[in-house]
């Protein structure tokens, strides 16, 4: 009984990340609720991100342009290159306000198991755009986990014979972290790195 | 740094109930990475909900032709009405496949503090309704909590008078439930309104 375009609403926003029926149907009431302009705005806004955003030819992170905003700014340092799986990954480094290189983004991390060799991931890309470029160090920032480590290890065999410095970003415990509640490995791996004060 | 289609997104999806920046970001990065149909597909279930749902002419609830599928349909039993406070109480209704009557939607409950009176629910439209109807009971299915059950209580005296059956859903403990963590209102309703067997 319920009217056709409501339950077609529904059946498209259950498809979200992390929104069930239940939910669905109190957003689609909200939308119905909502004045107007909204839903076009939201319509709207959907439309576009897919029309407009895409890749940057150079780095891969999202934009808007034919280049990204990084790739752009001259102010940003062009000799080190922080490589992320994800643009999510960037943004967070980003937040930190503490990076002021250029990025890599992979879109992903090396996985046999879902079938995620390295040309699914944008290593190609990365070993043509250090072809004559003013690249000293490259920053592996994939994440702490089993996939962030071998991806990382196996771009470490790629890029130490081009003679380039490659980092990892630091292992150990989280700050205002406990270590009652710390995890085994990150308490080892904390331990091991410890540092000369 | 953010392309701005991307930044709007979020902005639009974050005024979402429920969803916050976080949670917007994680579906906007869904949206782009969806295949393109997805993206078309979604945008226009939300302008076309906003275009062809609206409320029955004659009871409330949403529909998308002029009168909805309750009304309409001539197997439903015209004498038994039951009056709810939104749609989605209407559809909890019809989950339990046990009313065969009409609906009758108030779109909101009496709440003097937020500035809604008798006229602001659909209460004009109901006695309108019951004008020459063959309605003979009035099922009130406002929310047992206080501002609901002021509703029924106002409905009340305006329908018996009328001369119809008003009756009002079973308040006592809910199936499964557990005194001994039954709350006291719920615990001394199932008490006073105890059953001979």
């Amino acid at each position: 009984m319920t009217p056709d375009p409501l339950n077609r609403l529904v059946a498209q926003l259950a498809k979200l990340p992390g929104i069930g029926e239940k939910t669905a149907q109190r957003l689609a009431f909200h939308i119905l609720r909502a004045p107007g302009e909204y839903a076009v705005d939201l319509s709207l806004a959907i439309r576009e991100v897919k029309e407009k955003v895409h890749l940057c030819v150079r780095c891969f992170c999202l934009t808007d342009s034919e280049l990204c905003g990084f790739c752009r700014d001259s102010r940003r340092d062009e000799r080190s290159l922080c490589v992320v799986e994800t643009y999510s990954d960037l943004m967070a480094l980003e937040r930190t306000r503490e990076f002021k290189g250029r990025y890599h983004v992979l879109h992903g991390v090396l996985s046999p198991l879902e079938g995620v060799g390295p040309e699914q991931l944008r290593i190609k890309e990365l070993l043509e755009r250090l072809n004559d470029s003013r690249v000293e160090e490259i920053i592996l920032a994939t994440n702490p986990d089993i996939e962030g480590e071998a991806t990382a290890l196996y771009l470490t065999r790629l890029l130490k014979p081009i003679g380039l410095r490659v980092t990892r970003l630091a292992q150990g415990l989280p700050m205002g972290g406990d270590l009652e509640f710390a995890d085994q490995a990150t308490l080892a791996k904390a331990l091991s790195a410890r540092r000369d004060l």
